[in-house]
């Protein structure tokens, strides 16, 4: 299953109520992956992924709890893996908060171990392509509030030093380039000394 | 496998070359879901898709061609829908762009007709998960698309109206106002003018 050119896999398997680690532990290493941890506990997931850097996360559950998607949702906020939940439960409210959480293939009743590979791969696949997608929208949504800032210094600046636009915005790059920060942080500052002296 | 609660799910159904329809098309009866067509050409999904309006659509495949992926690629910019590709083949490439098309589900080598329905939901969540933060996205690349326009046409009107700020800012309003558009949209207008004009 494993072509010549795809580089090792590191996997961080948990363990959360199935008990089938064993199983994927030895089907992983046959498929050529490497095991990098096997884990009890599901509280334990982002501390492992920190210290042992997995490329990717096998969550073997019968039926993840409440516990567990928490555990989950902290990994996805903050350092997001590419995720794999099997779970036995087919209920939805699990399902829609795994994939809230950011997990990236949500497999119901379908552990086969024999095709393990591929579900990894396109698990990689789609968490990839969902992070380009993040990335996009936090940067537009950080332009979009970064100019608003802007916006707002320079019309405070016009009021309270009655200068016209082109000086206002002249007077802000050059606070920039005094203090060696970037437009909108120094467009910050000034909103917030507005504030503090009314 | 399916609940009380669930509304019957609407299916299309594509034979893509896997030669399996007939057996989805009899579970997915027996779990209650309504196939509402079985096409044998990928080539038509889109025209289906406006015609039949499922609810999901599965494009069971032997390996998807390069004409299929692009016709999941034209449904999935015009009329996203939630999509499951089965297919037997794990290489990287038609999976990559399958996901890139925008199919909500992946599955090789692993269909399980008994286990159809949660993969159903599964997509059909993750398809749900996925849109919204597309629009998402749209909209805060629209407002800052919008916000760039109105500034650039304030800027026009005050060097060759010689206005200051808030009077281009007023003369915008007005005209949108006048004319019934929105303010990016007289803004817009503007710029296209000033281009005109020289």
């Amino acid at each position: 299953m494993k072509s010549e050119s795809s580089p090792t896999l590191r996997v961080l398997l948990i363990d959360d109520g199935a008990h089938r680690t064993g199983l994927i532990r030895d089907e992983l290493a046959r498929q050529g992956c490497e095991v990098v941890g096997v884990i009890e506990q599901a509280t334990l997931i982002h501390d492992c992924v920190l210290r042992l850097q997995p490329d990717v996360v096998i969550v073997d559950s019968e039926s993840p709890t409440r516990d567990t998607l928490e555990h989950l949702a902290l990994l996805g906020s903050r350092n997001p893996r590419p995720v794999v939940v099997f779970s036995e439960d087919d209920a939805e409210d699990p399902m829609r908060l795994a994939l809230k959480a950011g997990v990236s293939a949500y497999v119901v009743a379908g552990l086969q171990p024999e095709r393990l590979q591929p579900v990894l791969k396109v698990a990689i696949a789609r968490y990839e392509q969902e992070a380009e997608l993040r990335a996009q929208l936090v940067d537009a949504t950080s332009q979009l509030a970064q100019r608003k800032t802007v916006e707002r210094a320079k019309g405070l600046l016009m009021k309270s030093a009655g200068l016209d636009e082109d000086a206002a915005f002249a007077r802000l790059r050059k606070l920039a380039m005094d203090k060696g920060l970037k437009l909108h942080e120094v467009a910050a500052k000034v909103i917030e000394a507005h504030e503090l002296l009314g």
